[in-house]
């Protein structure tokens, strides 16, 4: 289940981003780590890779990440969906979702926060802009280091529909596109 | 081909959005319409809808948001993938995408930019908050009017991979989740 993650291009990060997976947030602060789900997320720019995301001022992660500066972004695949939405169920302020949950926290490079080892795609951010925290609760963070199983061709990410109902990533088509 | 569309409610919005689908984004101003190609969105509130997005200021369609503060966001399903594709590859200055593309633009009920027909949902937007826009090319819209066709039960959107790949979408899971 663990993947063996190689350095990826910070480049070719929107490629990960882009389709909309739902991703697992982790942040550590005063050596207490956290998970979260999320699905807020919009790439900003392409490199350095800056993505954009919506974290509530009701959730845990949000105290951590303005304390820390510091997060990863982990992007699951269908296998993991139980333990993907019982991150989603539950808070940080009462449970330790990594050792309920059967997840794995190993070191970043760049950051405190760890990186979940059973995600096939993870990325290191830093915190670089949180002037609409307060009104959106929306961060700015920029991707400084991302790891990635290449061994993972099609991965089956997993896209929120909303009250628990997920599309899992189907077949590919390409298309001649100027688009990068 | 053309959606019969009916209102949405406004809290489902995000049910739309959320799973990260490419859109086709409609602007007007002093009767001159555009579409654009567009995969870089996220949702920033459930009720009122809020929605925040990317748009180049290379791309035409920035000064017309700009000049307009109103826009129309549009979700294709796969039969609409090489249309999208060509909205994506070419730019309103010298070619009316309407007109080229065979997409059909039909008029809004709150904003002056057209419904492209074609698509099985359509949402109207007003931009609620441009100060990002000069940093970041971000807008923060507010959906005013949302609509869907209702026979449309699992529709296959297309999901960006970068560079011309596509995941459509697949098949549909439910979980027992607490978020909405």
């Amino acid at each position: 289940m663990k993947a063996a993650k190689q350095t990826l291009a910070l480049s070719s990060v929107y490629r990960l981003l882009e389709p909309g997976p739902v991703v697992l947030v982790a942040t550590s602060h005063k050596g207490r780590a956290n998970i979260m789900t999320m699905s807020w997320h919009t790439m900003i720019d392409f490199e350095p890779p800056i993505v954009g995301c919506v974290i509530s001022n009701r959730d845990f992660t949000f105290g951590l990440l303005k304390a820390s500066r510091e997060c990863t972004i982990n992007i699951p695949t269908v296998e993991l969906a139980a333990k993907v939405v019982r991150c989603g169920n539950t808070t940080g302020r009462t449970v330790d979702k990594f050792k309920a949950f059967g997840l794995t926290p190993t070191p970043a490079s760049h950051v405190a926060a760890p990186l979940v080892a059973e995600c096939y795609a993870s990325l290191e951010c830093k915190l670089i802009d949180a002037r609409l925290a307060t009104k959106y609760n929306f961060f700015i963070l920029e991707v400084v280091k991302a790891w990635i199983d290449p061994s993972r061709k099609n991965p089956r990410t997993i896209h929120h529909r909303g009250r628990g109902v997920f599309m899992v990533a189907g077949r590919t088509i390409r298309l001649p596109s100027r688009m990068k």
